[in-house]
């Protein structure tokens, strides 16, 4: 047991559907239930160095179960150790771990919950070789995070992507078109595997299967010929040709992910015009993947979760991130997360299910 | 290695959103992966017995992924040993498993896919006694099927209860009201425990813990005495008063489940009223928790499910139901599901965690 | 001109989508374009006698927009001339006009934007005689009020409520059933008509045209026989059959509103089950039609109202109610509008429509 | 009165939401009310010179009303007298009058159904002109038709649009972002103006009121300095800076509408990153604006512009195009309708009503 009275918690990284249920269930949980006072850190690791944090009421996290974003603010400013800020409207970078650690004990935050992706966990993980006592909750709609098989943001952001492709399925439909949508989840192909399994696409392309050209183009002429009046191409951001590289729609040094994806979709689109004659359209999804009142299975696993991470806290389990392993709340330790990528293995079930009614990942 | 040429599919029981998601995938991969015929029966056994069947083309389950129903209708005419058939006006029961096992050999159906829920299981175990070959999928709303941890549907019935749940939350607190709304889910807890939890519910009553209407009572009082103004009670239409029974709606005894759940809500409302002097109103939310398009995760489920039961078929293990175990696909023999609930135990995670963020059970 | 300096405003009468839209508007626009100070009075008129009020600021009114119910609150207790208050666990009634008089007098109240139904209206339409200076804005899900086309609430009510019946039809086609399915409206049948069209309901019951079992169990059975599995029945609360009288689920005398409609729906499902043999279920929608986010339509409909309402004001038109009259904004003296009911004409052009496309009204 | 026994019906130009339910409607009266036949013409007027048409049953249109798109199909290549066939892997134009009228005349089609936007009024114009008897419906999500205030499609465009509005709302606020939306709307401002009312955004750039964007950086500037967190700026696909033209995303000349608009809201938002330090990001919401179910309210609104075009076609009212003018069912001569564009006057009721609440235009 851990005697803990104070406590902070902050999100970090890009937004992701459930953020608010994971405050409020910590409010809730470490308030009513524990006892704790818990402050609410402002917009990541930046909040904890320029001292923006507040002791939360219950009042505050009263209905923003179902409202998207974070009510504390996110940064996407990178580690402590490596941290961006913004002076004379220039970025640099600096090390800020020792302002990180002395305003945690200025302010007697006695532990942290920390919400975040891998770089946020990387970022913890530092911290916690310093001395801090840190819980993570993981977070990401990418589900690229080792250690748990989900987070929660991941199944809303399947749920808007899936909506999208049905709604541009009808319109291909209507029009004898190709319609590739690109959809994000970065290095891995989880999003747009799930969102194309559950919205009937008829090719799905994903960084873990490298695809080529002339099956895709095949798919949608053979489809053609049958009497099909669509093709729908779920494509993730990082998927690439074979022997090709990653499709980069821009670099931003400033970011903890400094490469910015994209432009796969496009270039799909063109290619399959090009090799088939037949009218071929892009679409780029982009930041709705990340917003919106999150699913009902994604407030629940958000809510268990951030109770799961009290309960470590509370017990002096420290250093743990909490996790999902088939199917039963877990925790793995957080150094051992850090800057690792889950992806899609070729032969999933997810990927053979997919294979068996005859979906194609183009390859 | 079974080496088929004729499957049949049905499916049996109350509707449920994802049935055409495994259609779709059965006949999918029957007809395009594994080669075979795929006969589609109408209206569960009656179907069978009236000779209503087809053989079923890719074309026909072209754009049923998102539609709720069934495409092949259902019946709720139970098992074949005991089924219940209209004659001249008036429900008769009687045993047509001959008949059954006739035309299935007249159609040449070599293997049946039966997807319902523990009703249709307990028709399937006998069946397969009398040496049919089967292979289940489990399906209901309810989530009570035992063996499998989830079955497709469930996510969908708890989004529209969740759903249902959020809107009459703004009611309530625009006019300081207690709340009280039905919940499908029948002997289990799990409808109305997912759903209260995901939009934040202040009491949740299910039929695993059973109630004292003083403590619901008093959570309204002390509730408008720090100045909530409303209270949100979910309620599983099987939830009941400590040392009460459940509430009968009314009692069909055509049906396999002859007994009809409901009045539970109303009460908890009324009486709670009487007991605070605080307006209560109850709402029954009924039929919509079996309609509309599943969500993006029961798609999934449901084809995962699906494309796992024809591997079962085509490898000539029969006798299984499809099932989701610690988050893997799985199976388990149809008779040890048969008649059985899978209840909440009141030391599940999620009951613990919604009692962490000071959720009421009402005992 | 009127030269304002500070105004209140008050939210009364039953929960409504886009009350949020109206206040926020009002806030936005009185405080940012027209420099007024903005009071928001509590629960309707009770915080007015109860001193329950505060200057709005435009922080308060940010991100309200997609909330349903009303930040203000809002009562249920009729007009000051008759107004109920709970005084020692009863309801009494008494006329609390000068206190309303001079609690504006106090708080220097210049002028009141009052947002109401009919009832609200005619509260509104006394107080105006004895010299409150007012501007009314129509709110109503039912769209019953005289003098306004059209009110916000009543698209989002529509949209819930013609959902509710696409969920309700894959259940009723899965099972050849006939479905009924009561929705609010009250006397008035504009609920009923509209989500009846738009989900393609087979059958509309509504209060201004009676109907006839006969002639409703006679389309169930024309459907039945020429091989339809359902069909759907869309009855407003108010519906009667011919020579009989509108159903009454019970009456509360503290209410503005004391007679509470409801059981047309479960009397016409019995009856059509005796009268055909065919399953008949009903389901009664509640409060659902009253919550949730409003919808673009409605946020769009409500900005505009209040925005208009704010022009009337600072203009010094008192005693008008905005309204939309042939798609544009106008105003109508709120004492034409007090206490009357608009309803729906038999020839009305969605009744045509309706007819023509095969939808019986059961007359 | 005109005694038709054959009519014909063709959707065409860009997938709209609500199509389906005008071919519903018109199918359902033209045979259950009118005793007609209708003849479904695939593809538009592709169909119609290649004799792909066929008679409709009841039974085709039963279940369509939700669906989106067109079970028709529809096809973009512009009006008889300049059709684009693709011949050999080209795209070449030439006039097809006479082959439409023949098989007019072929397949006894008295009188057709045309269901289109500006261009397809163009060419329906030029057919009457040759003697077709011709009676129109308004289709556009863009809501750019003159002759009518509104059209089908349009309320769903608004709601998808601002659904995702609301959805990167939460995005841009949880990181300090200026978040750019570009919405479609091809040379009029609707769509972006009612979706930017509906879901707050902070500026609204159409084409109507061309922009500075000094002004644009410097609401972003202010709204940052008084501690607003976001900026949501919706721009239409056809907004121009001051003195500037469209942008234009490429130029394909098989297309009725050749010239195809985008890229300034990448534009805005790279000079807004420039100008203000603050960082931007842009999304081009695309093609699901054209698809999906659509709203209740874009149901009723085809299905009674469907009922009326039927009427003033058995009344023998040929060369018209139904309407809603002032909230009432009317028509206008097809050739007054042809190739105008309804664009928002500066002064509009909206445009108010957004300069009242904040709203900036950007000028």
């Amino acid at each position: 047991m851990a005697n803990l009275r104070r406590i902070g918690i902050l999100t970090a990284g890009g937004d992701c559907p459930g953020l608010n249920a994971v405050i409020r269930a910590v409010v809730k949980s470490g308030v009513g239930k524990y006892g704790l006072e818990v402050v609410g850190i402002e917009d990541g690791y930046l909040g904890l160095i320029e001292n923006r944090m507040h002791v939360m009421s219950l009042a505050e996290v009263s209905n923003i179960l179902t409202a998207g974003g974070t009510v504390l603010g996110s940064s996407n400013k990178a580690e402590p150790s490596n941290f961006a800020i913004q002076q004379e409207g220039r970025w640099v970078r600096r090390d800020v771990t020792e302002e990180v650690l002395a305003n945690c004990r200025n302010w007697n935050l006695e532990a942290l919950v920390v919400i975040g992706g891998d770089g946020t966990m990387a970022g913890a993980a530092k911290l916690i070789e310093r001395g801090l006592k840190i819980v993570g909750v993981p977070k990401t709609i990418d589900n690229d995070l080792v250690g748990t098989d989900i987070t929660f943001g991941h199944d809303t952001a399947v749920a808007t992507a899936a909506e999208a492709l049905d709604k541009v399925h009808t319109t291909a439909a209507s029009h004898h078109r190709v319609m590739v949508v690109e959809l994000m989840g970065r290095y891995a192909g989880w999003l747009a595997l799930r969102a194309g399994l559950a919205s009937g696409a008829d090719v799905i392309l994903i960084p873990e299967i490298p695809f080529r050209l002339e099956a895709v183009a095949d798919i949608c002429q053979r489809r053609s010929r049958i009497g099909k009046r669509e093709t729908i191409i779920a494509v993730g951001e990082g998927a690439m040709p074979e022997g090709g590289k990653v499709f980069i729609d821009h670099v931003d040094n400033n970011s903890p992910d400094p490469i910015r994806l994209g432009g796969i979709g496009k270039y799909v689109a063109q290619e399959t015009e090009r090799l088939t004659g037949i009218e071929s359209r892009s679409i780029v999804l982009g930041h709705v993947q990340r917003g919106g009142t999150p699913t009902a299975h994604d407030r629940i696993l958000a809510t268990t979760l951030a109770c799961h991470a009290m309960e470590l806290l509370v017990a002096g389990q420290f250093g743990q991130m909490v996790a999902v392993q088939q199917g039963m709340l877990k925790s793995v330790p957080i150094d051992q997360v850090a800057g690792k990528i889950h992806k899609v293995s070729p032969d999933d079930g997810l990927v053979c299910a997919a294979r068996d009614i005859g979906i194609s990942f183009g390859n």
